[in-house]
């Protein structure tokens, strides 16, 4: 695609003094130019954090060659520029991840939280197959005013968290599992229809979703 | 619909002897007419436990024409004939329901158990959102050869009980729920992705197959 | 169903002191003599607020008999008792509804809200296919700790208002609409791809949970 | 597949005079040896424009090797021939895409658009998520006699420009975003069911019926 | 509801002439009394058409209390006031019906075209199953400046009108049809993939925005 | 609906002779008073034979105040006129209903073929459940030319039959079921999934469609 | 998979005789030396035909090890050995082809007819957005005993051919088109809500399948 | 993902202790650096078996670098370790599957029950187009204790082994067949409908959680 950054974006770079958030570059779908060029604006304004999501290995490149102390989180599949985040304020974000395999996600969305802002901690492999794993961490996660719980399969874990919590439980699905998961359908259908209240759903896969989400949830009002 | 029984069925009443469980006659679907007709066939052969689910006001009383003495639960829409059952062998089936709306469904389920001779109890109530509950029952539980586990909504506590029980679940979605339910959609797919190994899936709503398969599974294997 | 209370429920009349929030008792799927079972018990606990949701004409007169002065809102299909709400606490939380067929699932949600103990207002008609009705609302909803936004048919409201304020938005798809509405699914799909962030979302006409939801949102950090 | 074009294609080269538009040729599925030899057919008619869409590397070959000057655009996977599009008649269409993955199908329609005669125009990035964008361009969506709006995710985009113009809006989802997107069905629901009138929808990614479907509205009425 | 048409309603009547077109009450989801109180406000301003769509016997009779001249087509489930019609203005609209079953909503696609201002004709049971139908309309159909083609079952006649015209054509999707349309899905799908461009699809019996759409196509550009 | 037969149907009285079958009326989504309209019609034609399809009781009156000795089966909710079928041609047609709530929909198609002209059996309750009531019919099953096979739920009977057999089967899928079924879904996908080859597949409880179908394969070649 | 054909097949060479047609071998799912072994077997027994379908190149390499001389026809990913079709008997099978690329699936379609005896024609490029391409070969259509229809995207040509002719319509659906043909289920609804009687649905791209049925609909009675 | 097993997996060694059965390791998901640091801290643990499952070449590579003597098998992409199963105790348990696309998912099923203590046979090629093939098998049948059945297309198998033993059926869905088979969705609903009760439905292409229910159900009742 021929031109200049206007051809193809238009930057809200000052969305983060608007709406008290900064913007993030969903990068699959993107071409690693277009990438680039959005780079390249983002230098100008090293006082906004910016997140470049769903990036693969040549919009890595990309941004690295624009921004090259980004912080890369391979895992996540996720970029971060300026490389540090923001001192902590607000509450507690805990996110908990299933099983193994929803690790990406969960660590997506943990970034997503701490660049936001908020002191963060990860807990993985505690899915409800075996129960003694989730209530171990019990006392970490009655310490949240926010949980983040990533779960493909049964997407059970974030019904039985928010029955054991009075913080608001971020329920992520993740499109782990086999056929009948069909991509994560399964997960996020349970998670809509939670038998305990207090569930707020992001949709399959969207760790950046549900870490700003629960970030909002965990700021301080006086914000 | 003019003539006589073998115009619209065939029955089979050497099944329990061939197969070892009495056949069930589905009576939705089917003109009251046609029911009575079967109900008639079936007083030749009091050897054999007949039961009639899905049975509806006008069903009940076509049958209860030909079999005045036979056994009707409301709740569970089924009839039985001869009204009782046999005595129990084999193991114990345990049924669960997690909420009061999933009563009707878990009942049949337990009436079918003990129709097809097992010894059965029936809890209510035992829901994720409050673990405390199922937890309480822990010991019921693990003396059960099968559990029927009944859940709408989320459909979680399948995964909940066969992570802490040796003997096999049989998940039992029903089609209780809010909107994105699709009526008993959810709940079915979260059952079929249970996190932790040992599931059985039935039907939604079909409390007749989810007791029977119970006792199938709970019957000795002498048998 | 013959048989007392524990034949059908588990009443968890602590959960107020144990997670913080009262439990809803979901009317539908449950005989009226069930649910006047339960009332019965709750008469017990005036300490509690207790919330009847989805209660139909018998559900209401059973529930009366015995909490004569619950209140009633027969729009939002509600019973509360004690009928006042506690004095407010927490955040502002605001109700948006995309149309006035949205009214009675938007109202299910502030009075859940409100008796859950935040303060609460309610705006109407603002779905954007006129922009200037939701605009004009804006400062309102930027007062807010947390704003619940029920819309049905394309479910677009929730992107636009997230776009706008810094607070979670609670997105509550309802099954308002012509055909490809699917009962909801139209709306509740959208807002899973809410192209802002902050947007956090429920199942299908669930007000409840919604206005749980906001009310766990906006409470106080120290509860 | 041996043999000539006539053992896998009946052409229309006359179709531009019965029906007014140049037939379009879907590459997709075809052979880059059957489309070569379309391309070789379509060359005897250059009073005819001829569109390829969805056009793959090999397939841009293969026409080129018959038709060496046509016009080549790799973002829209779409060629031409004659390369140059005919003097535009009738109103404007603008083609608006709400965010930077929707581009190479925003850029298809108006491609489709201007070569079916149309003066075009193309805007970026306009997603309801930042509503000062879309609305700063509404001078220019005022102008036009037939908008086609271009969005992925929530969709939503459609029925906010139909609430703010007189002309029909063209629909035109796209298969970008995450999980619960499944493939362009969440815009799609949304867009059947906005909530304003006067939105015209096609399918899932298809800029050439978008841009056919534009060109036809804009048309003068003399035509 | 308590309350005045603040509590529930946000009417727009400025909209004719903002936007060029009256809005519609869509009477389903709303009571009696508000589209009673809807009707009310209306009677101010006689001189912006006001459609009422949807509308059940119970709305019907809230209407004429305060509108007794007003139109009321039973078939289309449609209320017009003032009762006549503007004077006709554009290019002509043809609503096509493949079979009796479409009827109803044919009828509201082309009243609501009518009351927009366009010239109108409506052909009947014209479905391909008899090919000889619909081509004995083509004159008629080929003087049209839009098309509204409403089919249900197959949803083949859009796309065979498509490839005869030159105007666009407003493809309306019915619920009519045995199982496997699924309530309009079958021929929504058909139509969305018509193999013929120019094909504008709305919801499924959406016959209000049918004519809505069809109406904005044929009206003459200067306005 | 004001008018006359002109504004709501297009006999084609001709088709008969045209086609080689007669037409049918399918009733539902017509109203009385045009079904009634159609069988007036209808009457000055008695070489033709005319069936009426899912006929309510309304439709049926109305059809008999026209044509007082039309054929009236209740359980296929199908009238027939002239009332008695034509001298049978051509071979064999058997219908094979898997239960006994699936027989409404095998008697529309066993009439349907019998008033198309074809010698028709019906066997009933034949589900592959009990395999040797399949078995018992093999005789009969293979002297026919064409064989339809109603069936709800696993709709596995058709695979079994066509391995069995020469002829073609007609799979028809009822939508007789539990919830999964999901309407008759689960049968028409294992139908079209049948792994024996030879078997053609036509819409949900569209006995009509499978009888027409039938009597079509099993004519006479010289037809 | 160590072992010999017993293994992973069971051969049913016999079954040419007992139903009248040759079983086909599905290589897709197979492994190279599964193919290999079945072919071997196949060897002894020149007197069956064999069809080897869905076989890429190394199905094919691993086929022609065993079956030198067998016919591979890489368009419709199918061999047959004997490599020479038996001679034709019983009616006409015509294979019509709405699109270009639907030719893979018709070609295999014809070619099954083929090698089970029938003589066979096929037409290409025929889809009804230009009706005069069907109409043009009105003849050779009537001429038939079963015409086959492969159609992609809207699936609307085999209701248009069925109200041509008197021969069933087998209705083979593709997975041709753009997004919301979701993979060929958008005709295959189509199909088999087709407004003319006659059409028999065969699973998408099953072109085998197609090619059976219509073979065995146009056998001649005798057989 | 930095940092030793606490960081991504919370083995659960005991829990062949506590709950009877050892915990697999699903690899699909997880690095192979994940899945070695797994299979190290399960060398300490010879008194347990592991089994990891859906194991690519990396993932098994990376097993062998810990577990140099694990068994591998490449068909069911399954190891094993100790390599060698236990002693079988318990009832047979029969694993059959339709056609031998369906092998892969029915080895795993059979190895899983294996290395869960159970004597085993399996069954190739029994699909229900040859009845002939099952019924050969009925003696092998009715000896087992629980019998996998693996089928994808149609899933009719395992409702006519359940009408034929007494036994409980596991039913396996896969994913084996054309488009309308949509991913083993066709053959799942089939096995949730099936018309003889005692069938037990697992995930698609789950042959690990299969075999795993097979083995509780034939573990005797001691245990």
């Amino acid at each position: 695609m021929a031109g200049g950054l206007a051809d193809y974006a238009d930057l809200d770079l000052d969305r983060s003094v608007r709406r008290g958030y900064p913007e993030a570059v969903f990068c699959a779908g993107k071409t690693p130019a277009q990438v680039r060029g959005i780079a390249a604006a983002v230098r100008t304004r090293p006082d906004v954090v910016t997140l470049f999501t769903r990036a693969g290995a040549d919009h890595a490149a990309a941004i690295r060659a624009e921004l090259p102390d980004a912080r890369h989180d391979t895992d996540a599949a996720l970029l971060a520029w300026p490389p540090s985040p923001p001192p902590p304020t607000g509450g507690l974000v805990v996110v908990a991840a299933a099983g193994t395999s929803d690790l990406p996600v969960a660590r997506e969305a943990e970034l997503t939280a701490r660049y936001l802002g908020r002191p963060t901690e990860l807990v993985v492999d505690v899915g409800v197959a075996g129960l003694h794993r989730i209530l171990a961490r019990l006392d970490l996660l009655r310490r949240a005013r926010a949980v983040v719980v990533a779960a493909g399969m049964d997407g059970a874990l974030p019904s039985v968290v928010a029955g054991l919590i009075t913080a608001p439980v971020v329920a992520l699905p993740t499109s782990v599992g086999y056929g009948a998961a069909f991509g994560g359908l399964a997960p996020l259908l349970a998670m809509l229809n939670a038998c305990a209240p207090g569930v707020a759903v992001v949709n399959i896969d969207n760790g950046y979703g549900a870490g700003h989400l629960a970030a909002q949830i965990a700021a301080d009002p006086a914000r």
